[in-house]
């Protein structure tokens, strides 16, 4: 289940920069991967020692490391030592759990945000924190575990489509951002089908499980919320940075990005209008329901309660009761009593309970 | 039925900037057509090739193209080369959905609506994107299939009613926006009409059908919701824009659309409110109803379940029960039950409950 | 009945700057009055032709035109080529159901805003759209039909009482604002009147006419707050305008104005929490009926239920019933079904059911 | 009891500056008091005219003169025509009911507030506007009747405690303006310990009086927010004014002022958080109660309905029905009866209604 | 219990800077500590006298001040004389139930915040009061009682961890606030635990109890969000200080805790969101067991009550009944009977009641 709060118990009163993983450990052990490039060459390989990276820090090829596996603290350790990193920015990568966010170093750029994934399987959202460094000339991206959104674009890479080969560090990192972004349409497209399929069930036969997935619903749309609002200020954060990592020329995709997570949060907003407009129908669904009890009962007692009177009357012993013995009593009193009834039923009829 | 959010699953990891349609296909096939005109000319014609724009791209005429369905990406692309667009903005235009928006090029101005129309037969709104790219002196218009709001615009440059012969790209511009926005009222309108009819029903006979139509009624303000908001930054935006391509003279003609789009909102935003006084009194309602219908079962068993226990103590077989001899008993308990049931009918008028 | 919007569809199309009267003829024929004054001389007539107003335009005295009926589309439109005003004022002019709103040209200021009124007989709250253009030395005021607040206005200047006579056209405008907005004060006088004896009603005796009142205050607030927000944000602007045609000496009166409409504002929302209060009362009111309308029949059927059964034991036809045969068992009987009464009701009172 | 607006019908129409008092006259006649002091000298007295003040205006020493009872308009004016003060000023001063609000006018400022009192005795907050207008070195207070908040002030004054009788005018300004922040504070601490009184009856009997006095608390909370809100914002701008009466030395107390608002503001949000949470308490105990109710009336009646109808069964009087000559029918007939009724019980206790 | 105002009686009408301490006495006397530390020395000792302090005052090493309890006001007041703090600061030490705020003066700065610690035990959150005064070279820390969370901070400048030791006194007022945050997590992660718990419980046997656990949380929220708020507030006043005492180094691990209160408060809201969803479960969960009672009830009454009338119907005692002597009449009333409820169970069944 999401999670809006990770254990930070760990690391209460340790000192600030203190390397502490948390998180649950995602992946066995922990996978380094090298994409160097730039318009002529390629080169792609999965490295197991930190100091194999170093020889791509200098050159002017474009160098992407991903990390996949952060609970490998002397890992992190000894990369945030050799790309300089600060301390407390090791930490937050360490720290799963964070607010995604943007900070501006004077020689790299430190960005967090959540990488989500919608299965169809488990009808649930999966988070994952991915962090990204960009330097002149590199991009490091952490992640939790295996697996990510960022295939299309290594396969861009790999065979120089679009323009991703012809750009600079700054590019790539945007299309890691932009692919993370454009991830959580996906998301959301999976949210609007539940939310039409519960609205459809909402009207032929809501049950006590129906409200259990509204508010299931509801939890996960608070969960995205969440992400994606400090997403949009950490987009607009980078856009305004003046940075010199960022060209000119990458502003104007980042201005795309930034129509995504706008866009995204609308959407979100509106879901979250609709999913209290489907509670608001559920709850009257029971009054109804309750309604259509009540009628029933009434209708029944209504009907029978007053004849019932009527036999019981005629069925005392008084010796002296001069109806008992008339010879056309029992079919009068028969008459009486579906007179009655019959005027009852127009009555509810009128009444429309009928 | 209006969707918050379009399919675009087709689109994650693609390059930014790489043509997919996303949306309906909506027309057969593209149609193309150019309007040119100045103060002394006007010339209208159909074309099918692209290259034929060319020409009216240079001249100091005033050219509006327009174009019905935009799933012939090929076409777009074509477009998109000859008047230099950016690949982002072809891409905005394909993929349908779009968040209404401005964007400012040096050399041309990029705008994205919805165009809303509200069928009377259908009861419903329907969405339609429309693209604007505003030229030195064209305005290229882009519409997902034939049919619009703009047919009296075309029929003022056609005989040069108002001022728009005499104007610049901008005015045009401004009057498709205009078009676009003064549409609206008339969908409010529709709104307007539909809430009103619904009190009406909500006083007489509330139905579960009710309920579907208010929550239905919410689910479309939603939707107008967000597709107005953004319209009053773009306006905003597009007032405020140092563009060169926006003459000062058409500034006050902006701020007039964006009164309206504010105007809208209100009225928006006011339905809101009365819509969730709406869903307010029809649980009200709920209550009112079963309040009526425990009172008719309270007053019948009220009434009679005390007469049927006196019957059903005069029916008991016991050999000794003085009362059973009496010559008077048996309309001695007649007017014991009647004199039960009138004080409890009196109890019934005194709480109101009759 | 308020509508929160104008059937605007006679519009849609039309160039901007075309003139149709949108709104209800409430006047016969269009009535114009001039009162002309300085602090020295005094003269008021009602003419029949714009042209006879020209003769005050170049005056140095103050000129307070005021036009009762706004569907004479001709006179409009000749008093707009008089005065020089922009189509688009004359347009909004006309299209009653404007918005509140401020616009200032080089030579003269255009104001609209909404003149309300509230009918103690008819129980409701009747708006007008007032616009006012405020030149060097005049002011001009359309009004839908004749009858005003300004009647003590025109007493001033003809009985030179206050300042009005000393001080110039802006003064002159800033009265009439301030006739309108005190008068504002009056009408929400009305409805904390309405809004007190209705929570009486609430706590005495709250019916489904009740529920229904509430939600009329509750569109009339919506429709007031529509009309009050703007008009904050108007004389905002006004106060901030650095126009000519406003002296720094009228600054004092506007910020008191502006004053004013704040504490309508504030008085306005807390009439809305007030009402939204007092759904909450009828809500559970309603439930509270419905718990005392369950507990007489719960305990005149929790009473008589069980007796009656002990009566049908005995009314049974078996042969062999020793009871049945007993001196004491009908006198038994009954003080049986007493003391199990007596219980009960012992038991009511202790749930405080009685 | 309060209210949210005060008659001011009166006023409309009147010129502005017109002065009228409006609201009720609370105090027999009106009484001046005049305290002059510097940090050698100190005088108290009572005078019964106006021009007695004159004398302390031009004097170095600090004056504070105190009105109390606003109603005599003869003598408000002749005090605004000595102190040169703007009709304006005095209207406000004499239209009790005023929004707080702060006027710097060069030579004077102008300070509206409302000083609120609770009486335990009565269960409510009465609320009374003082007006503070600050020269030099003068202080004019208003109020509309005789008893303040300001007792110990004038204490401090007389024997000297604090620094008050060696800071100037500004300071006692301040000392009167905090007198009445720091009561808001003892009325808060009553509507806490309501709140709480509230909260514990909630839980144990809650009835329609405890909806009434939950909806009296929310009222008194929306007028104190009235109140509270501007007093924030007059005494923000108070500090940031930059009126040479307001000395540097004196902005720190204001600061501390400021604070205390801020703080009387997050308390009453969080009291209208509580209110509102109680109310959810309230709605649901009431659905409870109704539960309880029904869970009775259904035990009962479903236990003893199904053996009436035993009973009624061999109450018929066919010929020829077997069991009625069986010797043991009787007590079998009583066996099945109470097996029923065991059964109904352990269902009963397996669903937890009893 | 948390208390959203602490009594403040006591203090109305004092002069502002008058010491009286507001709060319980949570300490029997106060507690002085120091520890004085630099690169190279260390000392800790507990003093008795606010002398002993000063000889701290002037050295260049970082000194930090404990004191614990500040019942005592000659010792507040004596501390305050020897360091110059103002009155009004010394006055808010003592006043507890202060908002958290930061105020600079110029040659220290004031911090106040609540430290809240949660206990499992009693399942609830405890405040307490830290004041902090930041000098050149000093850290003055005020508690209410003895007991904090900055054990771990002492540890670390005792054995020389992290590198608070070479660190100014700017970054030991950093350390201290970060413990205080930190903590902050500690308790959510108390508060997503309960809310989790509180879950399950709804969904599986919801009491009334229940319904106390939620509007006890709730008040806990309101409680912990008017804690944090303020405290964002403060920390990025801190942050955009241009104060000398705070170093442009320990700006980065400001802008640490920053992005930890924005976190907390993120939690927080969304918390908020999920306990008024509980509350929604809880309100729809008690209708859907009315519902299921008042199921029961319509059963039992609508299968029995027709049969109940039909056997009353023969047990009538009219002379001429001929059903009576039919020699089949008494088993074909129970099939008639039979047949009737078992249309009805049939009924029941298709409607899902059974």
């Amino acid at each position: 289940m999401l999670k809006l709060i990770k254990k930070q118990s760990k690391k209460v009163g340790l000192p600030p920069g203190a390397l502490v993983h948390i998180g649950q450990r995602k992946t066995e052990s922990a996978r380094i991967s090298v994409i160097d490039y730039n318009e002529q060459s390629f080169q792609e390989k999965r490295i197991s020692a930190i100091e194999e990276c170093l020889q791509f820090k200098e050159t002017s090829t474009v160098t992407w490391i991903n990390i996949d596996g952060i609970h490998e603290i002397n890992l992190i350790d000894e990369l945030g030592r050799q790309f300089e990193l600060h301390p407390l920015i090791l930490e937050d990568i360490l720290n799963t759990g964070q607010r995604p966010k943007f900070e501006d170093f004077d020689n790299y750029i430190f960005i967090v945000l959540n990488m989500l994934s919608y299965k169809d399987d488990r009808r649930g959202v999966e988070a994952e924190q991915v962090s990204l460094v960009l330097g002149p000339n590199f991009v490091i991206s952490f992640q939790e575990r295996v697996g990510d959104v960022f295939e299309q674009i290594r396969d861009r890479i790999r065979n120089a489509k679009g323009r991703i080969r012809k750009m600079g560090a700054d590019y790539l990192c945007y299309a890691l951002i932009d692919a993370i972004v454009d991830n959580y349409f996906a998301i959301l497209e999976g949210f609007g089908e539940r939310i039409e399929s519960m609205e459809e069930e909402l009207v032929a036969e809501p049950t006590e499980k129906t409200l259990q997935q509204i508010h299931t619903l509801k939890k996960e749309m608070i969960f995205l919320r969440k992400s994606v609002w400090p997403l949009r200020e950490l987009i607009s954060a980078l856009q305004r940075s003046e940075s010199t990592l960022i060209r000119e020329s990458t502003g104007i995709y980042l201005r795309d990005v930034y129509d995504h997570t706008i866009q995204i949060i609308d959407t979100i907003e509106s879901f979250r209008d609709m999913v209290s407009g489907m509670l608001d129908i559920y709850l009257s669904s029971l009054s109804n329901k309750m309604n259509a009890v009540m009628k029933v009962l009434t209708i029944v007692a209504t009907l029978f309660i007053p004849l019932t009177f009527v036999a019981g009357i005629y069925g005392m012993n008084f010796k002296y009761m001069p109806e008992l013995e008339w010879h056309w009593a029992y079919p009068a009193v028969w008459l009486v009593m579906v007179t009655v009834a019959v005027i009852m039923l127009i009555y509810f009829r009128k009444k429309k309970w009928l």
